[in-house]
């Protein structure tokens, strides 16, 4: 029997098929959404997946087009309670509805319910991910090109904020408050889809790919800050200098205080696990460690995926790093699909149709935030110094990718009311178009390069 | 930025620590509900399993037992908004309530939605633990041992049914209807926890284990018919024939449809998806397939974990099933021990606590229905013909374990008001000492035969 099961219910399999299913009678629908709604995610990635490869485009490109496909903007398979959604638009939801026969409240539970597993099962997929990276991240080479990403990271952020804003108020007449909003919407680069392109090109321990991982961390950092800045700035007129400062002195203390403990821990952490067990267990430690971290980043209101990163980069020192590196493939092959494919799922392209009129005057501004997006992000390229024969123009496209801190921002201001429809549609098709555009256009800006090497992973 | 964050909402990172957050903010804060259970699952499961192994035990019983220790019988950690627990007796959510400063809806919006997320991946788990137990099983044996497989499920359904019902009625003078609900209870073997002690001790190709698991799918059918014939019974006083009909039709029909139709499909299977695909990319077609036939079980009112069996069996008959088997285990690994930890944080131990007057009663009628149970099963052993030399007593220890099934009996006949308190305790107390006993004395049961191979993993 199921686990959920358990719950002392008058349980589902009593029922004839087709008969009602009321509210308290949901577990095994919802173990039956989530099941389905992962049938859809895992065939998706892997169709799309393999189409954007055999037409020599990064893979994951192919799963985020396939997951807008049964996503929101196309045929409502995926679809989750936000931007006003309910059960009512998915499909899948019909068709659970269809085949259980469930009265409306039941379905809108079973609707909530899954939807969340699927959200945090995404959340884990790029948790799991940026462990990988970290992992994958040379420590010693990423503190060598450590200035460097930093000066990328700083200039990234500045540059499109400062631009954006400036461009807004003078081109758009768009008043102070609002246009600040925009262009701090422009500062943070989607580390996750960066990481990957690079990981598939596998060129991640390439000069280049440290340089970008590093400094979307960093840059990830920022813009967390900036979110607060803005929001505080937003909500009371002023900004709070307490939590901003908070915000610098915790992620500053756990980035440099859990690499550089880390550095003695690893080792102890490995030694006792590797007493207690047999080697080839590690990866439920590794995994402790990974969660534990990524929980601090979270609670300590940074983010989840750093702490996971932070984790990979100190394992990634230890013996077991190998090991390790080929058990987390098949996980992270389970579980990090779930995260592009909702991605895709969630973005919402019909606020690219002209035909409707309250996006025509958003795409305007759009076309201008996608060029200060793209421009902002490029010219850090050429404020790396000391390292002769770099590529320039792979790492500035490699941190174009806006992504999630971009829709928060848009997400904020709209209930805020300091953003208007378009200037909310506009930050909205700048992450869409940035994050779609990055991926192909780093592996042309990879393949010429010189110093192309080959792939990790055909 | 984590994936929740996508929701337009005045987000948490905004948030001063220890400030106020309400109901609308709590995405991120589940997701810091999940990373710290998963981490405190994590812990025990494999502190309590090294440990077993330390004495000897199997490993999934210090799971088991490491599960109850973080559950609610004792920490109160890791539990289940259920048996009337709710996020004020969660140790858990009162510290996540502290770090976050949550009001109280928003403290019971995140239990709810963490605990449903926990649940659904211990479902995962156990789905992905009957797949890998279908992968290992040898579809050829088990046609080979499958009359023997037949009986052993039959009489160790009718034997206990018939002696529990008959015994409480002579021996307790309950009434008729209570009588035939406690003795369905005693009827279906919880398949998971036995086939993972064969696993464990590398005898799950063994007659003797393929005996096992093959009755144990038979009879977690027949528990479902069981349960509904009974569940109608106490409903509406009369047997629902065409539910009955239909949920025999649909079993027989998934299961042998479902292995016949794979001789043939596993092959296209694996041709299509090597041909789009690099080879070891195959398993999430792997989990295409299991999760597909997971949905189906469901959907059709059977199981999940049938369909994840039957999904394993046809891919065991094909080319990529040894590549599969190295490649689900660290997934197996990162899912399992959430099902077993959770089956023990649910299992409420103070239902044997003598000084509560209310257990006492249940108590006497639970050592009766204790015995009958091990009896019931442990006599299937002996049922076994034409296969001299096999080890009678391993088949019955291997069938004791009862699980969800009987709790889901104890929670609809209370609910329905057949059982009274005594009778569903003692129905409790049934599954837990069941689960509890079976893996040690299957281990020695095992040592003792002269046939013990040496086992898979060390």
């Amino acid at each position: 029997m199921t686990l959920s099961s358990f719950l002392p219910l008058p349980g589902m399999p009593l029922l004839p098929p087709l008969l009602a299913t009321t509210e308290a009678d949901t577990g095994p629908i919802i173990l039956s959404g989530v099941l389905l709604s992962l049938v859809i995610i895992y065939l998706s990635s892997r169709i799309g997946g393999n189409i954007a490869r055999k037409l020599d485009f990064p893979p994951v490109l192919g799963e985020l087009v396939a997951g807008v496909l049964v996503g929101v903007s196309a045929l409502h398979l995926i679809i989750f309670p936000e931007n006003g959604l309910t059960a009512t638009d998915s499909y899948l939801m019909d068709f659970l509805q269809l085949i259980n026969g469930m009265d409306k409240e039941a379905t809108l539970a079973v609707f909530d319910a899954q939807s969340e597993v699927v959200s945090v099962l995404a959340e884990l997929g790029v948790i799991v991910l940026l462990f990988e990276i970290g992992l994958e991240s040379d420590i010693r080479q990423l503190k060598e090109v450590g200035i460097q990403a930093i000066v990328v990271a700083v200039v990234g952020v500045a540059a499109p904020f400062a631009a954006g804003t400036a461009g807004l108020m003078l081109l758009f007449h768009t008043p102070v408050l609002p246009a600040i909003f925009a262009g701090a919407a422009l500062t943070a680069t989607s580390i996750g889809i960066t990481s990957k392109v690079l990981s598939e090109l596998g060129q991640l321990k390439s000069k280049e790919g440290q340089i970008i991982v590093g400094a979307a961390v960093i840059d990830d950092v920022l813009g967390i800050i900036v979110l607060a800045v803005v929001a505080s700035l937003a909500k009371t007129g002023e900004i709070d200098v307490v939590n901003v400062l908070y915000l610098i002195g915790g992620a500053t203390a756990f980035l440099i205080g859990s690499i550089a403990l880390g550095g003695i821990f690893n080792k102890t952490f490995v030694k006792i696990f590797e007493k207690i067990d047999n080697p080839n267990n590690i990866i439920i430690p590794a995994f402790i460690f990974a969660f534990a971290m990524a929980f601090i980043g979270n609670a300590i209101h940074l983010e989840a995926i750093l702490g996971a990163f932070t984790a990979g980069l100190v394992l990634d020192e230890t013996d077991a790093r190998k090991e390790l590196d080929e058990l987390i493939k098949p996980v992270a092959s389970i579980l990090v699909p779930i995260f592009f494919v909702t991605v895709g799922a969630r973005a919402d392209l019909t606020v690219l149709n002209p035909a409707n009129p309250e996006n025509r005057a958003g795409l305007l501004i759009a076309v201008f935030l996608v060029a200060v997006a793209i421009a902002g992000k490029l010219v850090t390229g050429w404020t790396v110094f000391g390292l002769p024969g770099i590529n320039r123009a792979v790492i500035g496209v490699g941190m174009i990718p806006r992504g999630e801190v971009g829709l928060v921002f848009a997400g904020i201001g709209t209930a805020s009311g300091i953003l208007d429809k378009p200037l909310e549609v506009s930050i909205i098709i700048m992450v869409i178009l940035t994050t779609f555009l990055a991926p192909p256009f780093l592996r042309i800006f990879f393949s010429k390069s010189e110093a192309i090497a080959e792939p990790e992973t055909p």
